[in-house]
């Protein structure tokens, strides 16, 4: 949870727009690429600057600018000047501690969510601030650091598959949603093999170890979902604004995406639910179990208490204590505690006290 | 839950729309049969391929054309060229892990849905998936594999039982979803059945595998309740479009199975409040158990503590310790025994310690 | 719960409509009945088909038919046939398995509840299901089996009291439907009480049966709300839609039964909130009761612990054991032993052990 | 939960409408009494009936006539008779079970409450009906018995304080509303401090009685709940209507007492929070508290167990036992059991088991 | 939760509109300070009265008027007349019982919320009710003491920073809104990280006072819950309405807040999941921890068990005892108790039960 909030301490005082980084740098220098795409042909460049795309840009060209850093204010501010965006638009860029959501502003639709990794050492998802600009031919991204889920769709446009060299920036946006909300599927598969694993460790081995590992994982799925509930209304919320940036039939795609977006929050849920059972699971095994212990330890203790006792008897020194001069009857003595013990053992497993 | 969301994985990466069959593949190769009716005539054949229908099918006949298995992409791509339909459709129907959904099209309505069997062998519910693709003369339906529960529609089809033969494929698709809503409800019944069953058996003799059967059912009717519910929002969803494609008078049908599937869905949320309940039974039951043995032996060895701790006595080895040498003192000795015994049960019974 | 469903089973397979009795027979012969009455006169009498009734059927009088027993599909049939009844309506009064519901139909109103009864017999409510179909002048109702609760409103039709004589058979339909409701209501009022008078016995003598009875209250409290939630719901419906067989005078009759099924259903998850104060409360008991047993008797042992020991290093045989032998060492020793003892049970007492 | 619906009972079988009065008789004679007043001039008169208004009533003049006592079926019937009031509103009058809710007539407003009190004896709330008829220029109210809590609101009227004298009856109505809000969060506020008080009360020292309370208390937030919920809704829904009765400038008087009923409704729902993490509270101090004691109890049992076991092996009386035969073996023996004590002690803390 | 109706009681009885002040004095006298600006100018000032600021206001500027101190019914009324004020909004203004809310009138908005501050004496969250006035060209503030969290707002608008000089008082309005957000999300942060730190003192060291302080961070976060959700619904409706004194242009930034109070709202839930699973994490640990001792002494006691029983056999004193006469028996004697000993311990370590 608080991986969400953190940022908002340094923004505190500062007046609303002013183009400040709050996050983590990740890189040391921002990078910025280019694709311009249409039916037909198909470029790729890196730029020095935002505005330099001024001069790389063709008319009958679609473009992506993709931007990975956010700490450069100065290439941030360049974009907001060279394609007019709004000041708060670009302070949500910056601020790394948005919550998913879209906004429609006069002359594009803006929208953040979070891109989720999950990270092998750390053992726990991270996630990156994307931001998406969408304007008639063009789409902007800005990412926190190189490196993404976005390279299949690079591809595509590349070879030339599928319809998204034809279709406009609006697809393309919808193709970059729809890797997000696979990357997000395929984590939530990762936590949810390893929720069933741990079911499985519980029945076998049931300890303290498992009942945290069932309380770090609840907090990864909280966290989950704290990233894709938002992003899901986002979605919903996208195919029921009527904006002209987003073209008739890309409708349907968006559609299937809220879809996915819909099962991903359900199976974090469900998830969630399996936790909490597993929890009853654990906590039912541990009492079981403990009472199996005590049960045959107090019952083990009870037989031995009246054998302890008739000794202790035949041990006082009583004058007179006729017993105890009998030829055999230390013997019967030692056959009377053993007919006690077997008898008792009997009655406690009839009474299924063990 | 991972049984719906596996598929994901393998479509990473892929572009929309593409044609891969994303699931398990169930036969070897694809069936594709046709049934043709109207009210006076009923034809059924078994094609080679899809387009065959075209020979086929004639005008004043309804249709419907079942295809088993979705793993042949040939035939599926077929279907989509011949009859028009959407890509997105295509590869709906073509990944099995789709959520229960209802989509427009311009030329069609497509609904998919999971048909539920219970595996006697595995115990466990397992799930098929059925697409269903309506049009004004034609219905299409693709399953996984062969074998399904329309086989009483497909009998009155014949025998020209009901309205099934002069209604048009709107009442024939409702006639599907009617024996699919059927099944759900004899599935839950059937659990539902064993439910009960398990709480005569926590009842009578309450073990940890009890409980470990109740989490098994929880997980059981999540399962269902993962596919029914989006079903139900789907045929509810169906009464509140106003599409051409379902005719007037079919719409009362429709209602009926819509209290169907709720009615299910309600059952499944009945359950699951029982099995809570029955794991608060179990938990409460198992608790008294132990309470009660605990408190049988502890007030067994309270008894015999101070009895042992008196014969401890006189068996210290004190030059003087008067009683040791009265004639009858170890008679009394063991008689004020007895009656401290005595009085300390009948005070612990008192108390109602035991 | 499957109370409810178990119907279903038996009409998997049959098509729609198909006028077959599902459920169980509960009489031999089925009985028709008529009221005929207008604000002047008031005739009652039996019938032997459904058919019958146009013969003796007046156009200047408002009619109420009623049905008891629903296994008779030939009498069903009749008056399908007769009144003009829709096939979907013929088989929901026929599957005494419905949800409560209404449903608009071209020529009359339909609604399906369940009258509940408590048997005193088995100790849990029973329900029995009934249909109400609303004309213009007429009135057909169907139960499974005679007995009802609509005596008064016979009673008030023949003597002519309150408005029902003269207000059409939307006011009687009204009318019969205030007095189920009445009858939830003092069902739950009486399972209230019950449930009063446990929380009582739980304070005075908490027993694994209490705890058994609040499950089976829990379960009653279930069965009702599945029979009343969708009945109140069923009823606010009736408040809405916009019909003519509904005359406007009677509307403010049908809010005030309205408010009554509200009233109901809160009654219920106001009882099972206390159902679960009850358990909690029932658990915290046994745990404090358990404990206090096992304080007093670990508190009793552990004070004769030291003296045992004590003891037996008196009954040591060390040669050289000084105390031994002096004259009173004895009664200094019994003097010592009880001295520890008072001293543990001060210090006990003072920790508030026990 | 039970006070509230005992009354049905009683209305079984009666036809709607019919005025029987159902309750408790709480006063002997019902009690009439009228206020006339306008901007300039205020009279107070008591009356022997309701049509005695007639004649006392001025055109010029707003009017307040109250009824103390509903079980005059008498004067409900003149008052019914004499300003034309619905049958199905005296019924609600006289039935003293109602659920606060509000309803529109053709010629009035109606709204049903209940005022609280706290019954210093019964250590309970105990509330009476409150309806309140609203007329163009009249305001009606009934109550079960003398005294009210409306007394702030005649002293107004009297001396002329605020806008009452000049406002209508709606204001009027909306006084005594206020004033019947502010005594639910006198209430609440009261109860919330026993609450806080029980906290502090567990804490210091936690026993079953406690538990108990915090029960009672349950039970009385639940009460307060089904009393105020309603009436909540019940205001928010008079801000809804459109009706003339009231005036357009009282609206934003009605808002504030909106406002209250909401942060009355949201006090009891803190209050239940709050009640049921003392209920966790106080599991997990009984818990903590026998945790205790048993540990203490049983390292004490632990240490002295070898101890005893030693002395048990030289009190055997074994020909040849070398130890018992020396010097100072004796004492080496009780040196011995010492150390073994303290390093069983030490090593007991260490592990941090008491 | 007290903390906030406290003040009604004092309420009661009054008549609406009665300008007294309601709430704890924090300051001797009332503060009146004022801030004229445009783009151009900036002029701040501290007035005698609020009817001074007739004399000083320009009309070409925008002008804020902040009042410390609540108690000067003086001051208040002083600004009722002065800029005609609603008689209710001056009760609320001084009324510090407030639940956050907005209120539209004729000639200005009214909305009131609560600034909260972390009392690091009290170790608690303490707040302050402040009432913003929005009219054309003007804003007044009321605070109950001196000392608030505007300083970086009034530092914008010396320096001319942002769009605050030039954006009229609906933008300043949501200046402090922005900052009271701000200040809500660090007292969130703040705790938030003193919950994470409890989490680990709860893994390293489990103890009551843990359990004591999960309960106070919950009343804690109850208490925010109280404030920041009626203040989120006060911004989401302040964008819903269409009043003209919400500038065009200040909507996006109202979104922006909309979304930071969104933010903090589900942070606050998300502790509040998180602090019910330490609960039951600690609740378990503790459990662990105790099974874990009870365990391992009942183990140790229950292999002296037998140990004893057998020294206590050869305690006795029989006459013929053949086992004490040889050579070597007592020697015999221990190695068989040594070995008894042993294997338990190997039993029971097997068996996993210590």
């Amino acid at each position: 949870m608080a991986r969400f909030l953190k940022n908002t301490d340094a923004r505190k005082g500062m007046h609303p727009g002013s183009l400040v980084f709050i996050g983590k740098k990740k890189i040391e220098d921002c990078i910025v690429s280019m694709i311009q795409y249409n039916a037909d042909s198909f470029d790729e460049q890196s730029l020095d600057e935002i505005s330099d795309s001024a001069r790389f840009v063709r008319d009958d060209f679609f473009a992506w600018l993709n931007v990975d850093g956010l700490h450069c204010s100065e290439v941030i501010r360049n974009a907001g000047k060279h394609f007019n965006l709004h000041p708060l638009l670009l302070e949500d860029i910056m601020n790394t501690g948005q919550r998913p959501k879209l906004e429609e502003f006069d002359n594009c639709l803006f929208f953040v969510l979070r891109m989720l990794r999950f990270d092998e050492q750390e053992k726990r998802t991270v996630s990156e601030q994307l931001s998406i600009v969408l304007f008639e031919n063009l789409l902007l991204t800005f990412q926190e650091e190189p490196g993404d889920v976005f390279d299949p769709v690079r591809e595509r446009l590349r070879k030339q598959k599928g319809r998204v060299r034809t279709a406009g920036p609006d697809y393309l946006a919808y193709s970059l949603l729809d890797t997000v909300v696979d990357s997000y599927i395929e984590i939530i598969e990762r936590l949810g093999e390893d929720i069933e694993d741990l079911e499985s460790e519980i029945l076998a081995n049931p300890s303290q170890a498992a009942m945290e590992k069932i309380n770090a994982f609840k907090r990864e799925m909280n966290y989950l979902r704290k990233c894709i509930r938002p992003a899901r209304d986002m979605v919903v919320q996208l195919l029921r604004i009527d904006n002209d940036l987003i073209r008739e039939n890309t409708i349907p795609f968006l559609k299937d995406i809220a879809d996915l977006f819909t099962q991903a929050a359900e199976a974090i849920d469900t998830y969630r639910d399996m936790l909490n059972d597993m929890m009853n699971l654990y906590n039912s095994i541990m009492t079981n179990k403990m009472n199996d212990v005590m049960k045959h330890l107090t019952v083990f203790a009870a037989i031995f208490i009246p054998l302890t006792f008739i000794a202790g008897v035949y041990g006082t020194n009583f004058d007179h204590l006729p017993e105890l001069h009998y030829q055999y009857s230390y013997f019967i003595f030692l056959a009377v505690l053993f007919l006690i013990a077997v008898s008792m053992l009997i009655y406690f497993k009839r009474k299924k006290w063990f």
